[in-house]
């Protein structure tokens, strides 16, 4: 079986990625170091999950705000921790006026250097939580359940598209509440949203748990997760929300007089989910024909493609088209008109129909004249592209049939596309006992080691560096503590201890 | 009559407008030098504007995409005429690292100096022309249409809120064509597109025309506006659109083959729309109360302000309004599900009804336990607040003619405010015949001059020059040449040759 990507999956999946993202047109370089340029479909496909994560932000009472993308340089001396995680790869701005350089080039001004220099935002805690000191006086004033959809800018020695960009887009939400316990609720809330939109929205399966210690986010008390398996087996944080106690309230004077008249701390919380989650679609569910994109959010559900021959015979067959267009575009599915286009572009129609399998549209929808005369057109559906002989498979069908089942089928490839991805990781996650045996499940030359789970007695400190640096030098990572875990019932798989928990071992983007 | 505001439009129109921000809790100073923070009213009035404007660019088939908010300095050495337009003005990164600077304190780290500084983008033609240079090899590979939405810097110097702060949010447009007349087809749909958006969905009357030499975007061979009419006369430009011609496609290399296989130049567009339209919304609807929200973008339409009083019939108050919610968000407005709000939120009856007033909700329903006793609710409508005796006019109606009778409520304010806006503008249009009468129609002390439209031979060059210096000794400036100005039947109020065309002079924001 010829496939439509240069590269597959088995040959090498990091080449792989790379080709996926340039013949499906998600994205390319810029030419700006470490920024990307999101073309029309992988943007189409943010703007889907952003329309669908925002419903669900908004269902659960936050109100979306907009704050600066500068932050000035004093902001930061408050937070020390959050300082020392982000200091790194912080983009300073320092002039506000450019000049001639005197040899036909430009160069910053002097005379106009910021007397502070402002940070590009890495993350808004610092801002957003200064706004909030303002608008918190009294225990009337709380909840804050805010959320903002911007840019962020960390400056990262090494990029890949989408999953490490110096610029990314994502959406950070920030509240503020009167009590610890219900600023950990709204962590926990803001958690299950990410889970039930990576499950449900991107056919995404994750675990959900929480970060040990050293994962945290920087300045955080507890930091949440869910983490998702590529089909190389690595994980990928895809979303992460945070219980950030009364740090921050502390470095930003975020008080409020209690119902007893007396000054409190606020105890806030922050949850992003980033243009990084694409690359989480692109490594779960492409294969070696390109990417395959889950109904709920491609951009378009079902391309009609007539085989068009620069003939006066195509005038009728684009008719024939754009009606069986408009009778989809009447039906719903998954609560929202199914969206239909009709590709006239220039182009041979062989050529059409694969630029949108490696594009992955969930349905292409082939009509040549003979389809015409009879009544039919021929359907391919992207989730199952060949017969069991290794052809494509491609049906000729009445149209009336094709447009009474489409909103099933759309339906069944994304239930499709989550059940795969759903054993996948099932079958990926391996109860380790001992740290030989995590040796011995992550040696080189293991095709497909996915996460283990391990039994650990839960160091802290000094004793936790020490067990970083022994995954580290097996090239793992801590990923989270699953929050459905079963109960311990064995010795630490790094001290041999009586285990406290469960948590998963594996290596990650 | 009491307003609700601490100044009237009449008393301060500068600090009215001030007021409202503030009342209204549409927007605040952040604490960063120019940037403001957009709060939830304010971004949700944005929201609906993008989503409404975002349909009307995909409709006419524009696709988004994102590009970097960074471009390296070397971009803008190629366009002279275009750095010289902002240069002055340019927010640039030079350091990727902050360090201790060893008194306590942050600061940019020397080690880290980037090679090539980075200007935070004021407009995006130069790192979008360099993708259209990527993108475009042939005829067949035109038009390119393409739309962002993004957050742009430019350092102004005198900043206020939403129309001139130093970062903003906009769509920006750009596109490339195989001819000049193509692009100069797009130049004006475009405007087109402002026009109606405007009017349609804004209830914002607007004069579209071409803007003249002097007043052209940096780099541009034609620019065309919209221009509002603000409640102080002044005009605020509220959109443009720009034929670029080959001036960009010769600096960036955006070359193609023709049909005939020779090399050709692109012609490129770029338009735009800001935030800086939530200002002109203001000024145009805004009353002594606050703002007035047009239906179509008011985040909430209708909101339901239950009389509570903390007592336990509270809980059978809240049922009815509960279920008056749940009616009203079945019925449809403008195409969409009528957008209803319960406002549960603690507070005296009476200053939740003031704070709905303020935000301007077009529609505010009142419920008090008597209402719900004989069937009833009370209607506030925002565009008429007040009866002809000065008494708030607030009705008592039983509840299933209300909702009976609130889509059409919804499309009658929406028209309302368009036409009082509209009579305002047409009005506040004044033909002037020479220039001792301009300066007799701008005289200090007249309190409402508006837009006055002359003749004029349409001079360039130095000639312009000298035009613009005497307006500006008046504190006025050219603002468009009317798409559907009346034929000329004159002189030229400036220099007195016969007349070209027609255009307008106001003060402007």
């Amino acid at each position: 079986m010829k496939h439509a990507l240069s590269v597959t999956r088995d040959q090498d999946f990091a080449a792989w990625y790379q080709a996926v993202i340039a013949e499906a047109d998600l994205a390319e370089e810029s030419g700006v170091r470490g920024c990307m340029v999101i073309r029309p479909w992988g943007y189409g496909i943010w703007e889907r999950m952003q329309r669908l994560l925002d419903d669900r932000i908004k269902a659960t009472g936050h109100e979306n705000c907009y704050f600066p993308l500068f932050i000035p340089l004093s902001y930061f001396e408050k937070e020390a921790e959050h300082v020392e995680g982000f200091a790194k790869e912080m983009a300073v701005v320092t002039h506000h006026r450019l000049i001639g350089d005197g040899k036909g080039g430009l160069m910053p001004d002097p005379s106009a250097k910021l007397e502070e220099p402002l940070v590009v935002r890495p993350t808004s805690e610092m801002v957003i939580g200064a706004a909030f000191a303002r608008w918190v006086q009294s225990w009337r004033d709380l909840p804050v359940l805010i959320n903002q959809w911007a840019n962020v800018v960390r400056w990262e020695m090494r990029t890949r598209m989408f999953l490490r960009t110096s610029e990314f887009l994502w959406q950070e939400g920030h509240t503020a509440h009167a009590t610890a316990q219900e600023a950990k609720d709204e962590t926990l809330r803001m958690l299950e949203v990410y889970r039930s939109f990576a499950e449900d929205d991107l056919a995404l399966p994750v675990v959900a748990g929480e970060k040990p210690e050293n994962e945290r986010f920087p300045g955080a008390v507890e930091t949440w997760s869910i983490e998702a398996m590529m089909q190389d087996g690595k994980a990928l944080q895809a979303g992460t929300s945070h219980f950030l106690g009364t740090n921050f309230a502390q470095a930003q004077g975020i008080k409020f007089q209690n119902a007893e008249g007396q000054l409190e701390l606020a105890n806030t919380t922050s949850w992003g989910v980033s243009t990084r989650m694409i690359g989480g679609v692109i490594m779960v569910h492409g294969d070696d024909d390109g990417l395959r994109v889950p109904p709920r959010i491609a951009p378009w559900q079902v391309v009609i493609v007539p085989m068009l021959r620069d003939q006066p015979e195509d005038e009728e067959l684009v008719r024939y088209c754009k009606d069986i267009q408009s009778n989809l575009a009447k039906l719903s599915a998954f609560g929202e008109p199914v969206r239909a286009l009709l590709d006239l572009k220039h182009g041979k129609a062989a050529t059409k129909r694969w630029g949108w399998v490696k594009k992955g549209a969930p349905v292409i929808v082939e009509v040549g004249g003979r389809d015409m005369a009879g009544g039919q057109v021929s359907v391919i559906r992207r989730d199952r592209l060949y017969r069991e002989d290794g052809k494509l498979d491609s049906v000729a069908r009445p149209r009336g049939d094709v447009e009474a089942d489409v909103v099933g089928l759309l339906e069944e490839i994304q239930a499709a596309l989550h059940e795969q991805a759903t054993a996948r990781m099932k079958a990926g996650i391996t109860p380790v006992a001992d740290f030989a045996g995590l040796e011995a499940h992550f040696a080189e030359g293991v095709k497909f080691p996915g996460f283990a789970e391990v039994q650990w007695a839960k160091p802290t400190g000094a004793a936790l560096e020490r067990v970083v640096e022994r995954l580290k030098a097996l090239k793992l990572t801590l990923r989270n503590v699953p929050t459905d875990a079963a109960p311990v019932d064995g010795a630490c798989v790094f001290t041999g201890e009586p285990a406290v928990e469960r948590v998963l071992v594996a290596r990650a983007y």
